[in-house]
């Protein structure tokens, strides 16, 4: 469970009844939750393609890395209904519109960005993934050990690709000349003296909550010169998956998609970066009681659209299916 | 699936979705139904108890027997919210309520009747343990490779305790004399030849879908002194198991109950006979295009509640929520 750890399976049903209560709300999916009692990554596999033939698809969620990792590898290639792990791709594809808008407004190219990541579990390594597809060389992470380099020898086959830092290198090192830093670990996680160090015009995204790894007021205070986002509904720039998984699913169910692939979550991440730049309609400003002229507007502190955004559904859903099936994974 | 055998879990779903529906009509619970991809009893077991923490209850479906009786016994022992077996104890609890009234309508007594019922699946075995349990002494069962006895070496141990036919009984021998005849099979398997040697004012129940074990004209016609009972809605004395299901549930749920025990079943059983003979209201006379002088009334055309009886929720569920208390199963 996010924040509370292995805490069993009944801890996570509050959230799990929430997240089915949002597909509903936001893309009219009908969704189950289901805690699974699971002894292993084998056995939650089993358990999950065993029940997986009545259902359209599968969210997975509160699942740790690595196990994450070769539990959604292996359903997806065993059923043919999109098996996705939201903690991973859903975060990525929402971090990677967001940066996208950020380094636009920053006058900096993701083929000439260095980028640190701060925390290396499913969301850390599925916004590098992320990131390395879209053309961003530089990439970096960390955990609670360090920095990923390939002297660690606690590394699994989904972190190696990306321990390509010097051995000697430690955060502060990670953090140097960063033009990009992503939190997705703990309060504190990036240290405040780090801050002075990290690139010209700076991004920020401290996305724990509801602790950001850094204070946003302290980050702001230090960094006027970025851009800053957390995950947090009372700040700008908010990172919430809800603008993402619903309507992932509901463009893949749409077209009776068999996986939920790269090419639709790139369609995603596309889709929600145009609509941050595009004119905030009325019905929107209203619903976080702002006004055209004194509210939303594409810029610093609004690089990501709105989960009450009545465009999401159409738009998002839309470009998903038009991904799925350009990329052959649609059945109609 | 009932009537089509094993065709994959899939092709189980229709039924499924629609008793989830009866679940919420008829006692307001939200039921998911859950279709699994199973490789046997050991495998099935497993991957129910993995997604069972969420739920408050367990209703199997669509199980053979003699799966149908490991499944369920090993899931009740493993668990501490009902596993219910509706095939099971669902269509015992009806044809055990409808019968008591069956036989005080004819004048017999439980315990001094012969019983015959033709098919020994999972309905067939479950009446045999229910009627059992009510006092009934002779029982005796046939599937399509004859009469249940001793010398059988086929039989499992939830046949066995039934097997108590002479060796040399043929299925007419065990249909001669018998006072009461259920079937739990497939149309024809009540043979016409037989309906003369039945015992004076029997009581026959020829509960296959759509199509009876023998057609109930043809038993009226040869014996017009039975009672008659079916599986079809557009016949009287319809044994439908959304007179049960819901209610039992309802019941067990409203306490929290561990289980649905068999003291639960009994109420279940002596409430649903109980309202049979009461009057009928005008609400259930209206929904069923009659009214009181000239509808429904305990009888033999009358011997079981119908499904759109309003009364059924609070007293049937009533009784059961009682009787889980009383016997230590409720948990509020």
């Amino acid at each position: 469970v996010l924040g509370l750890g292995n805490v069993g399976p009944l801890a996570g049903k509050p959230v799990m009844e929430g997240k089915a209560l949002l597909f509903k709300r936001f893309a009219d999916i009908d969704a189950f939750d289901i805690e699974v009692q699971a002894r292993d990554a084998g056995h939650l596999i089993d358990v999950v393609a065993a029940i997986a033939p009545g259902f359209g698809g599968i969210n997975l969620e509160d699942i740790a890395a690595p196990v994450c990792f070769e539990v959604e590898e292996t359903l997806q290639a065993m059923l043919d209904i999109p098996v996705f792990h939201d903690d991973q791709h859903g975060t990525a594809v929402i971090v990677a519109a967001a940066l996208q808008n950020a380094l636009e407004l920053q006058g900096k190219e993701l083929g000439r960005i260095k980028v640190a990541i701060v925390g290396a579990g499913a969301a850390g390594i599925a916004i590098a993934r992320m990131l390395r597809a879209l053309g961003v060389a530089d990439i970096f992470l960390s955990d609670l050990h360090g920095v990923l380099h390939s002297g660690r020898r606690d590394l699994t086959q989904w972190h190696k690709p990306f321990a390509v830092a010097p051995q000697d290198w430690d955060l502060a090192a990670m953090l140097r000349g960063a033009d990009v830093v992503i939190g997705v670990s703990v309060r504190g996680a990036i240290p405040e003296a780090a801050l002075p160090m990290l690139a010209p015009k700076p991004v920020i995204f401290a996305l724990a909550n509801p602790d950001p790894e850094i204070d946003p007021a302290v980050a702001r205070r230090l960094r006027p010169d970025a851009i800053i986002a957390t995950g947090r509904s009372d700040m700008p720039n908010q990172v919430n998956n809800v603008l993402g998984f619903p309507f992932l699913f509901r463009g893949a169910l749409d077209c009776r998609a068999r996986q939920i692939n790269q090419p639709m979550l790139l369609a995603a991440v596309d889709m929600l970066a145009r609509l941050a730049r595009e004119p905030v309609p009325d019905a929107v400003q209203a619903a976080y009681g702002l006004t055209a002229t004194q509210g939303l507007a594409f810029g610093p502190e609004y690089i990501i659209p709105k989960p009450l955004d009545p465009r999401l559904r159409q738009r998002v859903s839309g470009a998903v299916t038009v991904a799925a099936r350009e990329s052959g994974v649609a059945r109609r």
